[in-house]
Order: structure tokens, then C-alpha cells, then sequence
């Protein structure tokens, strides 16, 4: 199989080494004749070229692309596909953006996109949903799709840092995203979540309707709050399937810390999914990093070279209601009077527990507020 | 694919249910034509049959070995296998026991046997170690890999429960084995162990070679004392390769409590496979009971239906050498004397922790003791 590689960063080095080594049967038989680069600053190997026409000659049989982005790797994506190239990518916010688009593009040509590294980062997704539904009907999945975040809230709740502390700290490890805001707003959540939801129901769910909060206002207060409750607060990507439509949702919640969600440590992930035989099963494992990300693009390639049945389907039609996902919730404001109908429990003078109220009703109470230090977490325990 | 099912016991009516549901576009495909029972007593079908002859004719692809036991399943596997049939088990004791002599069998029949159920229930541990194969090496395994006695530690630590009444709620809940000596003795993840070895390092494992401690013996005091040290204690199976040997053994131990193995509840099964590009990967799911184990043996039919490469190489020769093993291990024994020479700490007049000493050494320490009641557990932490 021959192979060009859009993107050597972070990603795209990772990949190229363990092609390059192929000390497996399946990696020995791949081959990167190409390897694009911003320019010849970049250029460390005659493979590497400096636009995108040089890297999708004739021979390729495989485009993969790790260039991070969303304008330029769609461009790039679309026309490798076009060439009737198969495309490997870890870009989720690509995917996510264009599914509809890239779903289409992909079967017209006759050819697989394929995207295991965008969600969980080395863990195997994608392929454990695709695994799964062969017997099995998945009915809801939770988890941790970002490790910056648990990264925060783990240093926050274990040794009491301060969330700035904490983010500095994971952006020197390497963990944060170029863009923090991805993170910490919820939005690679968010793009992580749709790309679960579109495997696990063969589906294509708009990204708008992905109702999404972040902890960027997380405190030293909620997380306190959590200890003092035998909880640990966690930012938690969801689905949940009812009959004909679904709910999805990026949501700060606390755990109980009997379930095994609430240990996981650090910068990991853990993605459950819920089925019909199987009940729940936990995948967790690194959600970035060069080897790891690398490695679901490497296992892409090589499902690819068996030929494997990759289709895409997204014919179920299904819409995300989000009304429908009713919960209590904890809410941290200077403005609580706009929540003085919604009452559960009364906290603090500034913290309260509403009454379970959807979704819907809660971004519109937390909009009026116009408190921008607001912080909101989903309360599942009694 | 037709198929015979032999067994329609726990696991069995599982897979029943499942095929003649079929509702999915490969569950569809499978027909279950013949159905192995003991007598008419247990005849609920017309597609029951009362001897192994009647069940194997020659229209049937796929034989499902759901029996339980040893001598008969490991008759009736053979004759299949030599009649050149598929062979999907969900029995680890007979492929522990005779792990060679069927791979062999299937290999010279030129057919295929696999046994995903036997390994962790429902949890897809076996499609998951050829996948990560794929691409990576997987140096180590360690995992809990029996619901029963996880289920004893959990509720004897979280409920204060006696050993013998969890023992009996375990039972009462289906999760313990027919002979519960299996389970607490530690016998089933030896059998399981050897096969996740076998497949992680395509060897064929010496299952006598495998130490193997259990949890007959644990009292509340050593429950206590995970308690006190923020600690849980866990009967995990380990198995960790270094150069050209490696190392397989069944241990209580004593996890910290950042660990998240440590905090896998009830009956739930852990295996966690660390490998050169991934790191660490956690499975977390029912490593039993009729749905998630028909499940799994259901993903197996499937993967013969389509044809994937499940041969299983035994080429690489390894030795388990336990000696190379070195950790400090909890000791409660009347007949302390017997340590003397190996005291890290004293924890009471019938508890000690032991100076770092290897697998062998402490077996021969604990058989010296003649003590029945004596409590062994590794100790991680430092």
C-alpha cells in the first residue's frame, strides 16, 4: 500500500515512524511515498513535498491526514477522494464539520474514509462500535473524550491546584490542544461526541444541536462540593437513544465515586458504551499523543490493506432532542434569582441544586443570568 | 452458516436466543440447525439431539461447544475439528488444558477454533489483542479477570460483608462457577491467563508453570488493611514478558487506590494491556453470565461468516520463569517464624510485610508454614 502523508507534526511523525520501522507482517507491507510540509524549512527527508498536487500522484493508494485544520485538510480530503484515493484522518473537527459531505464524496468514489484517531486518541473506538453492532444494538454511550480537561479536574481535585496552574501544567506536558478553548468550552468534546453518535447509529448529527458546556468557570468551590459528596466532577460526553430520536450532550457532571468513570486519572479517557447483551463496557487508554493517535492511523491503514467492509452508513435518520434529557443541576452564580422557581436545594448563597428541569430550560435560565462566571454540572446521584 | 450448538445450558440458550432473533445483517445469516442436550428430559425443541453423532452431521459449518466440563467437550471439539469444522468454545478450562493439541487439530483440519467467550465474558478481549497485534507489541497484561471473587472483595470491603456470606450472595446471583473452589482458588484465572498469554505472545503457555494464589483464606483484617492504606485489595492474573521468558501468575494484591483497577466494582472483569505504542488499555466489562458470554461467542461465528484471519500461531517458544518475579508480599500466619529472614515491616503479631523476594522463594516460605489459613497478597506500593 502506498501512502501520502498530509502533516508531519505531532501526529503525522508518529505515523511515518511506525510505518517506517513495520516490525509487524500487516506495517511492513505499508509504504509513505509522500510526506507534505509547510516548506522546505520543514523538509527532513526527500519524501517530503510542499503542496498537495506533489503528494497525491497517480501511484498513491492512500491518503492520510494529520494536518489539523479545518479549511485547507477539507480541501485536501475532498480531493483525494476524488482521485479515488482512500482517506485516513485523525482531523475530528473535519469530520465532524463535513461528515454529510465526506460520507457522500467517499461512496460516490468508491472509496473508504475511515477516522479511528479522532475520537480517544489510541484507544479502539471505532472499530469496538463497528465490532459491537454486528450482534448488538448500542443504546447510550458516556465518557471522557478529553484529556486535558480530566487533567484539570484530576490536579484541581487531588492536589488543590488552581484550574490556570492546572492548564499551564497540561499544556506543558503536551496535552492541550493548540487552541485551549477546544478544550476547556467543550468543543472537541463536542465534535468527538458527534462522531460516536454518527458510528454508533448510522446517523449524521448536527453539530448545533449538540447542546455543549465547558468548565472554563470551574472553582476550587465545585470541586469541593464533589469531595464533600463522595462525587468527582468529570466533563462527560453523551448519547442516549430513544424511540426515533436521540439525546447528545457535553456536560461538566458529578459522578458518583462508586462508578469506575470517576477514577480516571490524569490526561486518560474512557469511553462506555451500553448494549443490549453486553450492558456496559469501558474502553479507556491514552486519548492523544503522538504514539498512541499514531497507532489508530496505522490501524486504519492496515484495515484498510485487509480490505475490510469500512462503509459508512448514514441513513437512519435521527434528530438530537435535548428537551427530552431531564436532570437536576448545580449551579454556581451571583445570579441565582433568575433560578428562584427551579429550587431543590440551596447550597450556598451563590450555589443551588434545581429541580430536574431539560436541557432546553436550563441554557435558557443560564442565558438570562448573562453571568459569565456561571458554572453548571449535572447531578445524577440522589 | 449452520450451525450445531452443543450445550443449552447458561451460555448456550444465550446464543440460541441471539441467532434465532437475529437482528442483525450478520446474526441473520446464521442458522442454529442442531442443538446438543442430555436427554429428552431437557428436549424443549425440535432441534434437539442426544448424542454428539446426531448433532455433527455433514451439513453443519460451525460446532459451538457450550457444555462445560473437560473430558466430553474435549471428545466432542475433536471430532469436530477432524470432520473439519469450525470450533467456536466458550470453555477456558479445555482450551487451557489443551491448548496445543487443538490448535494442532484445527491447523491439520485446515479450520479454525476461537474462543473469545472464554477470556472476560462479553468483554471483546480476544478480537482486541489480535487487533492491537496488528500494529503494536504488547509487552504485559494484568487484569481482573473473575467476577466472582471481585465481587467477595468488593463486598467484604464496601460492605463489611463476611467472606462466606458474599460467597453465598455471589452464588445466589449466578456470578459463581458450579464449583466455587474455581473461583477462589484462584484455578479460573490461571485458565484464563494462559489463554490471554497464548494469544498476546502466539505461544502455548504451561498452565502448571502459572503460580497461582487465591482468596480462600481472606479474612476481614486483611481487608482492613487495604482500608487503612488506601489500598483495595484485588485477585488480579498477571503476565509480563521480558527477554525470551516471561512471567504468568495469579495474586491477590494490594492496588492503590489512584489506580482506576482498583476501583472496578461488583462483578465487573478488568484487563489492562500495555503495549510499546499505546501505553495502557483497559477493557471493562461482564466477564459473564448468559447475554454478554453468548455475545461473545456469537462475535466469533460472525468472524468466521466473514472470512477473517483467525489462525493462531503457537511458533514462539516461551518459558514462564517465575523466579524473575520480585515484589514484597503481605503475609498474615500464625507461623511467622518461617519469614523471619524476610521482614520489611512488621504490621502485627501475625502480619508482616516481606523484603522484595521472588515468586518462588515466597511459594516454598508459605508451603515451609503448613499453615491452611495462611493469607498472601502482592504488595505494589511502595
Amino acid at each position: 500500500m502506498k501512502i501520502a502523508l498530509l502533516g508531519h507534526g505531532n501526529v503525522g511523525s508518529g505515523v511515518s515512524a511506525i510505518i517506517d520501522k513495520g516490525n509487524t507482517s500487516f506495517t511492513e507491507q505499508l509504504k509513505i511515498k509522500k510526506i507534505l510540509v509547510k516548506d522546505e524549512s520543514e523538509a527532513t527527508d526527500e519524501r517530503m513535498v510542499f503542496n498537495i498536487d506533489d503528494a497525491l500522484d497517480n501511484d498513491i493508494d492512500i491518503v492520510v491526514e494529520c494536518l489539523g485544520g479545518l479549511k485547507f485538510p477539507f480541501a485536501c480530503i475532498s480531493k483525494a477522494l476524488n482521485m479515488k484515493k482512500h482517506v485516513v484522518t485523525s482531523n475530528k473537527k473535519v469530520m465532524a464539520t463535513y461528515y454529510d459531505e465526506l460520507i457522500s464524496l467517499a461512496k460516490k468514489n468508491d472509496v473508504n474514509i475511515v477516522f479511528e484517531a479522532s475520537v480517544g486518541g489510541g484507544i479502539p473506538i471505532m472499530s469496538n462500535i463497528r465490532h459491537t453492532k454486528r450482534v448488538d444494538k448500542i443504546n447510550s454511550f458516556i465518557g471522557i473524550f478529553n484529556g486535558t480537561t480530566n487533567f484539570i479536574l484530576d490536579k484541581m481535585s487531588k492536589e488543590k491546584q488552581g484550574f490556570k496552574e492546572a492548564l499551564i501544567q497540561a499544556q506543558k506536558l503536551g496535552y492541550a490542544e493548540s487552541n485551549p478553548s477546544d478544550d476547556i468550552d467543550g468543543c472537541d468534546v463536542k465534535y468527538k461526541c458527534c462522531l460516536t453518535g454518527n458510528m454508533v447509529w448510522d446517523t449524521s448529527l448536527n453539530l448545533d444541536d449538540i447542546t455543549t458546556f465547558g468548565i472554563r468557570t470551574v472553582s476550587q468551590k465545585d470541586i469541593d462540593f464533589a469531595i464533600n459528596h463522595q462525587l468527582t466532577l468529570k466533563l462527560v460526553g453523551r448519547g442516549i437513544k430513544t424511540e426515533g430520536q436521540v439525546q447528545v450532550f457535553v456536560l461538566p457532571e458529578y459522578i458518583s465515586n462508586d462508578d469506575t468513570l470517576a477514577h480516571i486519572p490524569l490526561n486518560l479517557n474512557c469511553i462506555v458504551f451500553k448494549s443490549d447483551n453486553l450492558g456496559a463496557t469501558s474502553y479507556i487508554g491514552q486519548g492523544a499523543g503522538t504514539f498512541p493517535t499514531a497507532h489508530a492511523v496505522v490501524q486504519d491503514i492496515v484495515s484498510l490493506l485487509n480490505n475490510e467492509n469500512l462503509k459508512i452508513s448514514t441513513d437512519n435518520k435521527v434528530d438530537i432532542n435535548n428537551r427530552e434529557y431531564i436532570s437536576k443541576f448545580y449551579i454556581r452564580t451571583e445570579n441565582l434569582e433568575y433560578f428562584k422557581d427551579y429550587i431543590y436545594k440551596k447550597i450556598a448563597s451563590d450555589v443551588i441544586i434545581t429541580e430536574p428541569i431539560n436541557l432546553f430550560k436550563l441554557k435558557d435560565l443560564i442565558e438570562k443570568t448573562d453571568d459569565k462566571n456561571l458554572f453548571v454540572a449535572g447531578v445524577c446521584y440522589d
